[in-house]
């Protein structure tokens, strides 16, 4: 029987290109997305795109509330930053964290493999380019593992043992990008800005448009998406 | 300053002491909730008058999407068990058993606490009576811990070292009744029915309610609930 797969799948490249390696080892695909009151909801419909592009057998969207607990630029009204350089951006932990929030995401994927019961959860963290996020570091990672094994029914029983793969988390941008189009992912499918233009363009100058720019650029790749005019 | 604490509240019994609990430690107590999908909304009224009546700070009742998980009595449409035996009731894993959601509610409340600048986190968790939970042990409270501190920017920076309190773990559901009581928890104001009769009374013998009557008969207390006839 083929293998399941828990796939959390945001709509940026890196959870596009997560799910094309999870697809490529063999597993059957189950994408799980959040509505959780990112300004940035445009990322919702490229998480539609790319799960049903890449043959997910399901796609998942939960609601959640992160907005009444606030404390990011990406759910209370703290402004985006603009224009930082690498190395801005490489430093210390950005107002774009979110509090919990990938714990919070692990959380209802474990729930969704023990249901399922699928073994596998793939999350596409990555610690290089954007090296402030405390939920994206390999250790953060293991413990979780540590801990899902301990929590679940399935875990206690000795029918499974949950592994959380984190295919990404030691590539470059430029690495992760030439991996997603090797293996076909269609990269105009995803989106990655946090505060589009009201016409529906990335505005270029957030951290995350900034770091897909310069991914594109040493990957030697055209980005096929549209970005406001500088 | 006084320390604050996220305290997790369902409206039930064990919720309610230990919400009384941490009040009488000191802490600011700011109440945490779910609309998770369970059966038993009626919970959550309980919730709200007891945060009221214990005094929190807030009380912040979050919506999760957990029936489109399922898996469990209280999410799907699986039969809540009645009658049960105590024996039978602390053996095995039962099908109230919610996958992960006490890691769901867990990491919304971490979420909050470092939104707040919280430490504290207080969990109703306890495992004698009801036995089989995996995700009420103290093991898996501490693996929770572990990772909590390595998921987020406060535990990080080391402002904060996150702490999960669950004072109940240990303790029998008499036990939990009389130190209630000692604290002045009126169990008027709680719930723990899985499945109440159509005129807002509690069943009286799914394990909640057998595990409650039992607890009152054990404290020699009476239990305030109304409860269907026989």
């Amino acid at each position: 029987m083929t293998k399941k797969a828990v796939v959390l799948v945001s709509g940026g490249l890196d959870s596009a290109t997560t799910l094309a390696i999870a697809k490529s080892e063999g597993y059957a695909c189950y994408a799980l997305s959040f509505a959780y009151g990112q300004r940035h909801s445009r990322e919702l419909e490229s998480a539609k795109k790319v799960a049903a592009a890449l043959g997910a057998l399901e796609h998942l969207i939960l609601t959640l509330d992160l907005r009444l607990i606030g404390g990011s630029a990406l759910t209370a009204d703290i402004p985006v930053p603009k224009g930082r350089s690498a190395d801005e951006i490489g430093q210390g932990i950005p107002v774009t964290y979110v509090p919990a929030r990938n714990t919070i995401f692990l959380a209802h994927a474990l729930g969704w493999a023990e249901v399922l019961g699928a073994q596998d959860l793939f999350f596409g963290a990555n610690v290089l380019d954007a090296g402030g996020y405390p939920d994206c570091r390999r250790k953060y990672v293991d413990a979780f593992e540590t801990m899902a094994n301990l929590a679940t029914k399935a875990g206690v029983e000795g029918k499974s043992r949950f592994k959380i793969h984190t295919p990404l988390i030691r590539m470059t941008k430029a690495e992760i990008i030439k991996r997603g189009h090797a293996l076909g992912v269609d990269f105009g499918l995803t989106w990655s800005c946090y505060e589009p233009t009201a016409d529906g363009r990335a505005c270029g100058l957030c951290d995350s448009c900034l770091l897909r720019k310069k991914g594109f650029a040493e990957a030697g790749l055209t980005d096929p998406l549209p970005y406001a005019p500088p």
